[in-house]
């Protein structure tokens, strides 16, 4: 045990090394001012520190291969250290007044976000998360198409709903097939009723990771006058994986035809959270931002990225902390960190394919699209495998893996599996989202607590002790 | 200069070394799990880092007392070791799952601001920023007035105008008398018409720092039926300043009679940026917010901020921080919190005073509400007056020395002070926004600075170098 933490704390103590070099580094830029140094750290202050470090243990180890539960994962060190580095300037990227250099490194680490996605020109910026670039895109739709309901899917995120209320526009929900991805038909029967201004089509939805058609949903283009919003706030990196199915590939490949794009780094490119970002096709759509204010942003010239958000403060060390990732981890295809998105996917596969080959669980019809998979445990009925899934969950967090619950769709397994359950029934099942590059190595490991789980549940014997 | 480097760099060394200190404590929390290190950091790293930095040199130097320009400061040193520190867990503070120290944390921090506002009861949370925190109380006070509007003064943060039109709420706005307050009696004959549903009261606006006067708006209240929301995201933790003037504190003493407060945290609570506040007095208000997802909130017996919050993801790290600091300084009247705002509020009236006797300026009609002083260079039009401004400006910063502009009416100044001037009129003035505890000691090298390079202007001596 006193080994472990040595080792973790060989890396923070790492990490705090290159972070007090940087910070000399930045404070030597600013040492031809008057002497004014900031306020001590005292032994009252350190006391604190070590009190939410007490409080922080009430947490579950996200940073850890062995949590295999919701979509956590900690940022990249250099992330960290570049967040904690900006800090001591606190840059406010709202105007090119309260954060010049950090206002420079959003742009170029969006524009790496546009580059990834194949697009030439694009207008965005990083915003403090998810639901607010979103919330940004269906307003840009929203302006262009007033009146005309926003459709997405009934596996999207609830957020597009509730925000196209928030914004006043009518809300349709698109049922999803079997594997919850969005039906064409049902797509198309709303499109030929004109009422539809904009499409999100979801690449990964947030509960089992599934990739709406956005290939056949542009072709309905040359048919339907729509506008096409992408939320890829989860999945939006899986395009630089080369390890897709040809369906989910043909769906990015089609990104281009994206009227927007929303993608979180802080969900797989390795951000601390703070971080999403908005990109749109046509740079035209800034105008709909523009605002007036009394202060004078002397350096006007240039663009304010609050002149193209709707937030106004913004971390600019967020900016930094993403650029100084991408500088590490670059988008390239093949590179470092695209393979830890493929072996996140890698993991994914491997453990559905366990999963389809043991009797105590049962797989859904289709393999997982990115790297969520779901399962159910096999039982009479969908209520009786709900219940044994709560407690298999229970006993693997007793053996450190954390795994997730979701309640989905029975009609996402194969026909027969709960003979006598209606189709619009719900099962509990277990869920886990492999994100991390690490979780392929990890797989054995995670594997071994899972059937031991099963085990304790179906054949009460008590869970074994931190199998290896 | 090299000791001056040294001077900083020893508080930082000391800022790294509690951080470690606390790191290891919080990893032996997780030191029973099976080792996984994480990526270390290498020599590529410590390059980028380094470039990073030196990017950073390209700012104004918010963190010191001669920027005294835009609101900006850097968050406490207590506040900045608290976030790196909750950044190696990641939280996320949308679900108890996902963040359940931090989530507890956040509870606490915002019910301290609740107490600060003298509310015993209350609902609300931490947000990215004001202009969420600003848009869920509008849209809460549109779901509960549909169809009426949203009246805020011409002097209020221009996202109010903003976000009505987002949410489709007609907005209205009021004038201001000459001191930049909300005119009562044009926003009488206002609700005389039956049409507004919510009055936007600003406790400091974010231009020059004016108070509504919200004592005589709760009124109002008796005969007019509206709701009021108190944007204080600049503002509000002056409550707890005992040298207002009357008038303001009388403002201040009303905040009990508010529907919603906004406040941010990251303004004049010594946070990074990305903490903004919402409060709603009536809990019953988190109605609005209730959603379905699939994933199931497995320890959702207790409240998850994500069911009163319109934003899903949120850094968990950023409740961390204000927790933190709020036990080393808590908002208590007369502590040392509040004498940081007594202390940027004297400097303020200190500066106002100054430039009052200066035969360069020409100071407003009334003296500084809160701790953003503002003023004019005396000439015969406000044309010229605006060039000077700019001027001045440009030789301040030669001097080291960082102020702002800032476009104002005209109105602002006493009558007479440029004779042919329309009431309608503007003029380019400079701003200071005083907010750092040590502005006040730093007065005398700020005041020295100012008028050097006000001398260099009119008389075309050119400006000494480093005054001290």
């Amino acid at each position: 045990m006193v080994r472990r933490t040595h080792i973790r704390a060989m890396a923070d103590n790492e990490l705090f090394r290159l972070l007090n070099a940087a910070q000399h580094h930045l404070d030597e830029g600013f040492s031809d001012l008057p002497p004014a140094p900031a306020p001590p750290l005292d032994e009252q202050a350190a006391a604190i520190l070590k009190e939410a470090a007490t409080r922080l243990h009430d947490n579950y180890p996200y940073a850890h291969p062995l949590y295999a539960g919701q979509m956590l994962k900690p940022p990249h060190p250099i992330a960290r250290a570049a967040y904690a580095l900006a800090m001591s300037v606190n840059p406010n990227n709202h105007a090119l007044d309260g954060g010049r250099a950090s206002s420079a490194m959003e742009i170029e680490a969006v524009a790496a976000l546009a580059k990834m996605f194949h697009w030439p020109h694009h207008l965005g910026h990083l915003s403090s998360g998810g639901t607010f670039a979103n919330l940004e895109a269906l307003w840009v739709a929203g302006q262009l198409a007033p009146g005309k309901s926003v459709a997405a899917s009934d596996q999207a995120h609830y957020t597009h709903s509730r925000i196209s209320s928030v914004l006043g526009l009518p809300f349709v929900s698109i049922p999803t097939d079997n594997n919850g991805r969005m039906d064409l038909a049902a797509l198309e029967r709303l499109l030929e009723t004109g009422s539809i201004g904009t499409v999100v089509v979801t690449l990964g939805t947030t509960a089992i990771g599934s990739v709406d058609p956005l290939d056949q949903i542009a072709q309905l283009q040359q048919r339907y006058k729509f506008r096409i919003h992408v939320d890829a706030a989860y999945g939006g990196y899986f395009t630089l994986a080369s390890n897709l199915s040809p369906v989910a590939r043909a769906a990015y490949d089609a990104i281009a035809h994206a009227d927007s794009i929303v993608v979180d780094p802080h969900k797989h490119g390795l951000q601390p959270y703070g971080c999403g970002a908005i990109l749109f096709r046509d740079p035209a759509v800034g105008h709909f931002y523009k605002h007036d204010s009394p202060y004078t942003y002397f350096s006007s010239k240039e663009l304010h990225l609050g002149e193209i958000s709707l937030e106004c403060s913004r971390a600019g060390a967020s900016a930094v902390a993403l650029w100084a990732t991408q500088r590490l981890l670059p988008y390239t295809p093949g590179g470092a960190f695209a393979q830890g998105l493929e072996s996140g996917r890698a993991a994914a596969l491997e453990l559905n394919q366990r999963l389809s080959l043991s009797t105590y669980f049962v797989t859904p019809s289709a393999p997982p699209q990115l790297d969520i998979v779901f399962w159910a445990v096999r039982a009479k009925t969908p209520e009786i495998s709900s219940t044994s899934a709560q407690h298999i969950f229970d006993e693997a967090a007793r053996l450190d893996l954390h795994l997730a619950l979701a309640n989905l769709p029975t009609r996402f397994f194969p026909a027969g599996t709960w003979p006598d359950s209606e189709q619009t029934k719900t099962v509990t099942c277990l869920r886990s989202v492999l994100m991390k590059p690490e979780h392929l190595a990890w797989l054995d490991q995670i594997w071994s607590r899972v059937e031991s789980a099963a085990e304790a549940v179906f054949l009460s014997i008590p869970p074994r002790n931190q199998p290896q």
